[in-house]
């Protein structure tokens, strides 16, 4: 079976929230334990100017979701960044991954080469599809399920490589 | 041009080291400015048992040279964590990059069908070479440099996600 733009997107962002799924509800379980209130791992970051870990997890949303718009001509759903609670975010996570399983591999055919134009505040950036996928998309993804890992980590939740590793492996 | 196990990798990893190399310069210049001893930042960690800066530019470069050597049968270069200082940090990401640039898309031809095994300390664990890159090496590299940013930025060095994905892209 050769190596397709669908095999290097969409099983691999399922697989991402999958294990963003196992951290929050291992964050959960410590926050209940230490008696600490879930709003301080909600609005928990790595430095004042950085996205806390709701921030984190509704960026992988993006960047998943948006991948596929600019890879086809699917129409992607709009998610307003309004979550405020734990259950929330599981929310945001399932309708990602409600709408990355509509994704069918035929969809993403071709994908590779196709033009996706970003617009970033003081540049615009073309690229192929496939540069778009390796260069952009996979780096940012798997950076925001890190971040969130690192967040909880250094609040101290009880998480191990595994919980990143195994979710996506 | 169709997708490979080449395009997946080696340029990935060889763009991955330009941005940690590029945050090394910004945290070098930012110790400097502030009076603060690099050694503080090359110890640098986001939870007690987690690997300092220093151990994720290590385990990066483990994880780009040990893929090529379990996708192919090249011998790869041996490097026992020794590093004690920003400029051997540099060393150890240069050793890295000339090894993988003596790689060629050829080298990796067929290797998404090779078998890859594991062994951790609880499991064993075989992989075709395709998921090997996919669900273990990509996510687990990116890791590694996002966690290194995530260090960086949480120490108060001046970077941003263009310092990250600048590099990549």
């Amino acid at each position: 079976m050769p190596l397709t733009m669908y095999k290097l997107s969409v099983p691999a962002f399922i697989r991402g929230f999958s294990a963003l799924g196992g951290l929050l509800d291992k964050a959960e379980a410590f926050a209940s334990e230490k008696g600490m209130p879930l709003a301080e791992l909600f609005e928990a970051r790595l430095a004042p100017d950085m996205l806390p870990l709701a921030g984190q997890i509704q960026r992988a949303s993006d960047t998943s979701k948006n991948a596929i718009g600019r890879l086809t001509t699917i129409e992607t759903p709009r998610f307003p960044d309004e979550e405020r609670s734990f259950a929330e975010l599981r929310e945001r996570i399932a309708k990602t991954v409600a709408f990355l399983e509509t994704i069918r591999p035929g969809d993403l055919e071709g994908s590779e080469n196709r033009e996706v134009t970003l617009n970033f505040t003081k540049l615009k950036v073309t690229f192929t599809g496939e540069d778009y996928l390796l260069q952009f998309v996979l780096p940012n993804f798997y950076f925001h399920i890190t971040t969130a890992y690192d967040i909880l980590r250094h609040k101290g939740v009880p998480i191990g490589k595994a919980d990143y590793i195994g979710g996506l492996g």
